[in-house]
């Protein structure tokens, strides 16, 4: 397998948070998950790190599946055209985030997902969910991290406050928030974000164990949103490179999907200046030309 | 074949200029070119109508042609977030637009394309570069058209002055958009579109001609940018619907590429709040489904 | 005195909170306090009122009294352009809000009146000085209004928690705008308000206990912000009709500042579509031209 | 009189026309007009320099007196807290510029003032209204600046065409900016600039000549609207350093009114970053602070 070695150590290592910032830059780990259960992996892709924003897929999937196409009215599902963290588009479209990938969408889509019910227990349900999707329990928040989160959460409650002011939130801001801190702190290997990814590539349903998770036309919605949205303002040039739906977070993960094929995940700390992994988008170029994956050939 | 008939004559023609006004909302053509030469049509397939932003698809393809990844120097790739004719990011951002596909975007591509030329050589040329894509002499310039959007295009030549004054213009304002207007108002029918289009769909290369019109990666650039921007505020939903990169044009049409499978023209006046054919995007849509084309699934 | 028979229960009374909405329409206060101390007043000038947004002025002057100039770090002195509100400006200037007299800038500037101390010392330092400059102990806050206000104070804690992204927080978000909120819900006459606002007229010196409030360049930058940005977006109409520099709210208060002349202070609950008091604003203007003491004649 | 030594030949002058750029930095003029006709001087008063934006006043007035109160249906008359050549806001208002002062508002108020004539006409106008304020029939215009106005104008044409798109415009674009560069290149010296700008000292009425040259409310409007947006960004620092309504102009001349006293003229060409005279500036603040001018105090 190809390998984005001249990238490794490359990019800024996020930094925000202590638990983040240590991280060996030089790592670089690789899955590939396929239908039949097979799962290639590369380099360190048994070592666990923090999926931050790639949790995002996971819980819209969940809302998705609780509340139905009801959630479009808290969120949109269009390219937002700004930094992932933008107030601006949110004031003059009334409060209503542009897609569930963009900070203020994943916690409008958050607060949907708890639907009444105790943060504990929604945080639990998505931990659980991505447990079961990865077929490892192994999978588990990492409350160091979802500690640091919500000491420098100023912007996210800022996001939610705002959102809430114009009644788009439907529980308390730090419940809301709590829980989103949880997600992105949620630490897995590629192996097994890779296993977890699976259902989306294979029209909603787990392969593995038969389940259909989310029904075929929501696999293929939360598809064409990654494709469009999944990596803020590099989405376009992901897009071009890979050819396939994926979600970056700045833990230096990447989950992509090939419809059909199977699901990749990559992770390497360095990111570029869009928040994306320098070495895994690399990986991920290279992997999808061999593969002769990218839709768009 | 399926259409669409329920949406039929439904939406808004475009009513700012006589000539797109007047025609008949019940119009609905479809024309599917396969790489082997056949182009299977239904409905008024064979009437020619006003392409309109459909065409910065082939401006793209020529401006690349010529000037290569330089084009990028004056044009971003990324989704813009905003309305089709919006000045906001162009302001933040210094005059660069978001990408070739929006209207700043696509009269900073024709200003790359005229290259110090005269700008009746250059409608001539992206006019013969089509006529040769769709195997067909007979696609022609609609001058009253032209006309009329040369006098309406206040809106336009503010953004050219606009990019002018951030020194991301090399040609005299009315130079460049003398060439957009033409462009805008190239007029032919679904067979000719699909056809044309087909390059795209085969890695740059019209296999007809055994002609490689465009190198491979940048068919994949412009099928990526069709994915992502091809429908303005729109993208995200046309992306989940009909899965395939896209482009439509307010005279009704919508270019569609099938990467490795064919290339498809929809036409039907109506438009959606988008600005998107609103029959042609739901024929698309069950196409795609039927022939189980959509990247996503 | 000319009264503003006319307007009088015309205009909208905010209701965002109960306590607010409740306030009879047709009640109309003229106060006009003159450097000897003597107070001309008019109608309903002795009832108490919630003055919201005027207190603005008051944390403005006792900032500048402790933080000196180095609280224009935390806070600019241009109009804005923008509603009260508005969190845009805030983003593209790195959480530094335009001016003390919306409302983000009047919370970074509580922010900085704090200084390390408790929430409720300070609340009570704003309480107490507002009593001395009204020479009238029994001006007090609402605490009704101040829990009404922090109950749907989203959109304040937004921009609190914005500002805090940017680093431009010393204090605890909650303990901020629980100073802020108490200030808000500040309740006194037109009497107390207009013998409060005296020393403004005077070079920054209270003319009946000769002591120096705020040297006289501080009252004179703290009356052209007034007169600059003291109605949000009809700040201009106010000057122009006016012609004095002014501070309202939405409680229907507004306070004017005639140099070297006098204070006054106006109320009337329903308010313009800016939300600056209809009655009130028309009862300056008549009596402004009848004085003669718009600055721009 | 105080004169701002320290401050010649500081400050950027501006450079983007080549007349501009080659005027000597250390120069520096001083003209007070006072009603009964005296002109005090100091300086280099008596040499011409290119008003440019100043002459937005004299626009300002001659269309207030053409078409009255309706000019207020193409223009705002409040503060716009964006730079002065911002296009953002005029896209989120609909092709309205917030006031006469921002290049955007000042070019929609020469619109209005051609009123159906010839641009000649109409700067011809407008250079013999300045001729005739002045008292002095030397006041021209500088082809030349005009010319190199026009050359690199794109900004001011974008925005232009701008407001066209939106039907506030109703002369052809070339037409109004034609008028709106001449009157930018007017040449005239602070001994007439000052003299000219006495009827709004004046409450509208030439006190040399008794002629009513505007209403005494419009002589107000103008006032107020110096006040609040003379200076663009830069609006609220000068207000609180001068407390004169002024407005400034990249040529380094400022126009300051203090109602009921006179009228005041500096020049000096190096500009701050907000692009008023440096040394003008504090040449004014001196001078108001000596005088006991402000009306802040």
């Amino acid at each position: 397998m190809l390998l984005a070695t001249e990238q490794l150590g490359q990019g800024r290592v996020a930094d925000y948070i202590p638990a983040l910032a240590k991280v060996d830059p030089n790592k670089l780990g690789f899955a590939l998950a396929l239908p039949d259960g097979t799962v290639h992996t590369s380099g360190d892709a048994d070592e666990a790190f923090s999926i931050q924003s790639v949790s995002k897929i996971f819980t819209l999937a969940l809302a998705l599946r609780r509340v139905g196409s009801d959630l479009w009215t808290s969120v949109g599902r269009e390219p937002s055209g700004s930094a992932f963290n933008s107030v601006v588009q949110l004031e003059s479209e009334q409060g209503i985030p542009r897609n569930p990938l963009i900070n203020a969408g994943a916690i409008a889509t958050t607060d949907r997902l708890i639907d009444g019910r105790e943060g504990d227990a929604v945080a639990e349900e998505i931990l659980d969910f991505i447990c079961a999707r990865a077929g490892d329990d192994r999978v588990e928040i990492d409350f160091d991290v979802a500690f640091s989160e919500s000491e420098t959460g100023a912007r996210n409650r800022s996001l939610a406050h705002f959102m809430d002011a114009f009644g788009n939130l439907r529980h308390p801001v730090e419940t809301v928030v709590g829980v989103y801190f949880r997600q992105c702190a949620i630490a897995m290997s590629c192996r097994q974000l890779a296993r977890a990814g699976l259902f989306l590539a294979m029209e909603g349903c787990d392969p593995l164990t038969g389940e259909q998770i989310v029904e075929a036309h929501r696999a293929r919605r939360i598809n064409a949103i990654m494709m469009l949205c999944g990596h803020y303002d590099n989405s376009g040039e992901f897009a071009f490179r890979v050819g396939l739906p994926g979600k970056s977070g700045v833990g230096g993960g990447i989950l992509c999907i090939a419809p059909g094929q199977g699901s990749i995940a990559v992770w390497s700390p360095g990111l570029n200046e869009a928040g994306t992994s320098l070495a895994g988008a690399v990986a991920l170029e290279h992997f999808a030309c061999a593969a002769g994956w990218s839709v768009f050939d």
